[in-house]
This record gives C-alpha cells, sequence and structure tokens, in this order.
C-alpha cells in the first residue's frame, strides 16, 4: 500500500492504461491539482491515441509496452473497453509491483471481477470502480476537468481487498470531484443495467428501426428529429466498442431489464390498441412522478 | 378569408381555444409583435386556468365560453388535447364567422381532420396544422417567445382547403419564428410516430419499468439516473392529458412503429444473449451515423 498521505500527491505513479473519455479527464485532473499523483504514465493501444495524447500534453510519461507503463506503478487503472480487461490484465500482472493498487472504470464490475482478479499476483490490491459520468464524445480529446464534478463513482471491493486500498481509491475519486460509494457488485450491475445499460441499447436500436424505413421517410426523419428522437441519438452516439463490451459483460441483468421493459411496452401498446385511456394516463403519470424525484434528488 | 395583408395584422382576432405551451407562446408571439392578430382572445376550460391567464396579461380578452370567444374570430386556432377537439369543434362549429379560419397545432392529423372537418360549415376553411416544438412543460405559464425558433411546423391541409387560407397559417408560423412545410397527413402521422410518439412511449414506458423495481433497487435507480436514464425521464415529464391522446389518436402507426422497434429490440436481446458482437457493433455505429446526419443537419 502507498497512499502517500494528504500533505503529497496520493500515489507516486498513476500508469493509466487506455486513455478515453475517463482515462483522459483523470489525467487532466491530475496535472491541474498536483495532489493525485506525482507522475502519470499513459499507455494505449494504438501509436495513433499516443501520437494524440502527446500532442494533448497531459501526460508525465507515454509508454508503447503496458507492461512498461505500470512498472513501478504504485496505482493502475484500467481505462479500456471492458472487454480488454482480461487480455491487459494477463500481460500487465507480472510487471506489477508488490503492493499496487489495480482498479478500473468500466461499466460492468461483476464482469471486471471475473477476468481481472484471478490474474493479479498476491500482494496487489483490486478496487474494481466505476465512475458514473460521461458524455457522448470518446477518445483522449474528450477528456476535461470537470466531467467528475456531482457525478457517483461507485467501488465494488472485494472481500480481501484492504481497506487502505478502497481508501486511497475512494480518495483519488474525491479529490477528481467525485461521491463515491460502495456497493455488492451483482447489485451494480443490476441498477447500471436500468439505469444506464438499457437506455442506451434503447437508443440504439430507435435509430436503427429509424434508419430502416423507406428512404423518404427516413430523411424525414432526420429533418423533424426535434421532438424525442433527438434526444435518443445524444445518447446514441456514444463509443460502439466500448457499449458492445458492456452489453456483452453485463448480459444477465441487461436482458432481465429487456424483458421487463419489453412486457411493460407490449402492455402499453396493447392499452394503445385497445383504447384504454386510464391505464396510459397512469403510467404517464408515473413518468412524470419519477422525473420530479429526480428534481427534488437534483440528480435531474 | 380575412388575411389582412402584409402591412397590418395578418388577422382582426385570434381566438386560442386551450391555452398551454404552444397556445400561450403563440398569444405571447402575438402580443410582443402585433403584427399576428389585432385581438387576441383566449378561451380554456377551467376557471382556473383563466384566472391564470388573466394574471398573465397576454390576452386582450378572456372568454369561459368557447362559443362567445370564436364569435366574430377570423382565425381560431385549437390548442386543446386533441382528444378533445370533436367535442370543442361540434360546439363552436354553429358561432364561427363565415370565411374564417380554424386551425390546431395537434400532434396527431388524420384524427384531428376526422374529428374536426365534418363538423364545419360551409364557408369555414380548415387548415390543420403541428408545430414541432414544446418542452417537458406544459400549461400557460411554459410558454415563451423564441418555442418556435429554427422549428418546422408542418400543416396538413385537405383537398378542398383553399390555398390563400394555408398561405394566412403559414404566414402566422413564420411570423412566429417558424419554418413551414406541407405534408399529406397520414404520412405526417407516420413520421411523427417515429420521431416523437414511440419516442415518449418508450420513456414513460421505461420510467414504470423502473418504478416496479423492489424499493431499494428503486431508491439507487433515482439516486445513480445520471447516465441515460435521466434523459428518458425528461421526455417523459410531459403532460399525461396531452399524450393520452396522441397515442389514441396515431393507434395505426405508433403500433406500427412499436412493433418495428420491438422486433429489432429483441434482436438486440438475441445478439446480446448469444454474444453476437458484430450485430451489436453494427447497430451502435449506425446509431452514431444517424446522430452524425443530425449535426450536419443542424437539428441535433
Amino acid at each position: 500500500m502507498s497512499a502517500a498521505g494528504t500533505n503529497g500527491p496520493l500515489f507516486r505513479r498513476l500508469a493509466l492504461v487506455g486513455i478515453g473519455l475517463i482515462g483522459s479527464s483523470v489525467a487532466r485532473i491530475a496535472r491541474e491539482r498536483g495532489d493525485i499523483a506525482a507522475e502519470v504514465v499513459v499507455t494505449a493501444r494504438t501509436p495513433k491515441t499516443l501520437d494524440r495524447v502527446r500532442q494533448l500534453g497531459f501526460a508525465d510519461r507515454i509508454e508503447a509496452d503496458p507492461r512498461a507503463a505500470v512498472e513501478g506503478a504504485d496505482a493502475v487503472m484500467l481505462c479500456a473497453p471492458v472487454g480488454a480487461f482480461a487480455d491487459i490484465a494477463a500481460t500487465i500482472a507480472p510487471h506489477l509491483a508488490p503492493g499496487a493498487i489495480v482498479t478500473d472504470v468500466g461499466s460492468t464490475k461483476q464482469s471486471v471481477i471475473r477476468d481481472v482478479a484471478p490474474l493479479l499476483p498476491g500482494g496487489v490490491h483490486f478496487v474494481p470502480a466505476h465512475p458514473l459520468a460521461g458524455t457522448e464524445y470518446s477518445g483522449p480529446d474528450a477528456g476535461f476537468t470537470t466531467l467528475f464534478e456531482n457525478r457517483w463513482t461507485l467501488l465494488t471491493p472485494l472481500p480481501d481487498t484492504p481497506p487502505e486500498a478502497v481508501e486511497a481509491v475512494s480518495e483519488l475519486w474525491r479529490r477528481c470531484g467525485s461521491m463515491v460509494e460502495c456497493m455488492d457488485p451483482a447489485h451494480h450491475d443490476r441498477v447500471l443495467a436500468i439505469v444506464s445499460h438499457l437506455p442506451h441499447l434503447i437508443a440504439f436500436t430507435i435509430c436503427g428501426t429509424a434508419d430502416d424505413l423507406s428512404d423518404e421517410s427516413r430523411q424525414e426523419v432526420l429533418k423533424f428529429a426535434a421532438s424525442g428522437f433527438r434526444d435518443f441519438t445524444r445518447i446514441a452516439a456514444s463509443d460502439p466498442v466500448m457499449w458492445r463490451d458492456i452489453f456483452l459483460n453485463n448480459r444477465e441483468a441487461l436482458l432481465e431489464m429487456l424483458a421487463r421493459f419489453t412486457e411493460d411496452a407490449q402492455a402499453m401498446g396493447r392499452a394503445v390498441r385497445w383504447g384504454d385511456a386510464a391505464y396510459i394516463e397512469d403510467k404517464v403519470e408515473r413518468g412524470r412522478k419519477i422525473r420530479r424525484s429526480l428534481i427534488e434528488l437534483k440528480q435531474a
């Protein structure tokens, strides 16, 4: 364990493996604040991304080889799509420093624990984490220093994760502006399935449904998108590989929520077909109530 | 016909029947510009709404009785939920002035033509219209003068609607800041089913799906709504009676689009279940393409 205490930086060396919206936001905050890590090392899969990171200038050191990036780091944060985690963990595991903390930012937590935990050597501490923040933009250009402000970061530590490691990662996220809460990984995956993964699946799907309409209608969908559809496309603009990996790695919870939603949508369709005005009004009223609750909770 | 030409106001007396977000925005614009109507008369169903309109001060005259409101008006705009149109038309028809233009702002056009056109006396000209503008707020407080700027208003005139009447209503909407286009009513209803009605049905439904979760999960849905779900609740905050009426009055097109969407969502669910990464990535990529098209068309 190597959290450096409150006077100096939290970590001596933070290695970011993958550098999209989330990773580059963390790097920018670390550079701006100075109290998160004395050195930020960045590695990424493609030379193009590494070149761009060099131009953007938020990394202290850039390494093409993830093994070199994690060498001597007391904190390693996996910021790649969750489908790449097993390979990354296998690659870096032999090069992790004793006592290092490994954490991540993936949107699915059971899969990350399944893919990463068994590969880590003894004496390395795993703190799975998920900052609930994002925009529809991706890549190292997309990050910004206020991304995590007033947002939650959920940690799903394992039973044997030392409390000091959990506290160090919590403090990192607090210094990034985030609120922090611990949660059971299975519960995390269910909650995220309904608040994030299913809405994204729906948004991607309706864009496809519209795209399959006849040419004339499709042009008009784009022309007249203002009322409703436009908001769905904003959600649907996110990174394809990241979302493919999220769907495939939260399969059970996502399919359960999709099944519940589909039943409810069919029931609404049936009410429309048979003219059940009271049913429809009641469902719409519930939507308003939920919106009001969000406003009261300042999450709107 | 009584469009007053380009020098004076377009109409001598504009009667607004119903005064929510759309109607009160038109009234505010008419008052601010002065060249839409020399007099704006407002009527509404409840004394409470009429009192509020009096306080807000954007009407020249307020009438509790819709018959008195339309008397002597050369333009009548129906701004109530579309389910109320048949009753309103039956009530006001005998009191419409010869040569008056009747128009509306309803989100469904075939139903409006079905419910209103047969009741209008000869010599009264019907120009069904639909401004594609709105927010999640409703009622006479919600309107504002820039609501229609850079938005489309779709007109679905009947074969026997005189071109002068279509032009007068077009000019009203242009003076409200809107772009105007004519469209076949059945085509309007299909396009709106996919760009607006289905997205709202989905948003209301997913709020219900979330609300049906166990107490603990529901609380967390609200707490962690930031990523995705929140955007759906914004759409879902709209007026229940208005949306109930829209769903019931665009039944065929809405059910067709819901069926297409449900098939596509099931196919996506199947791809998740069987790990079909290429299928998922392709669908997500299509969502991005549609988003990019919207940005190019400046509709994002």
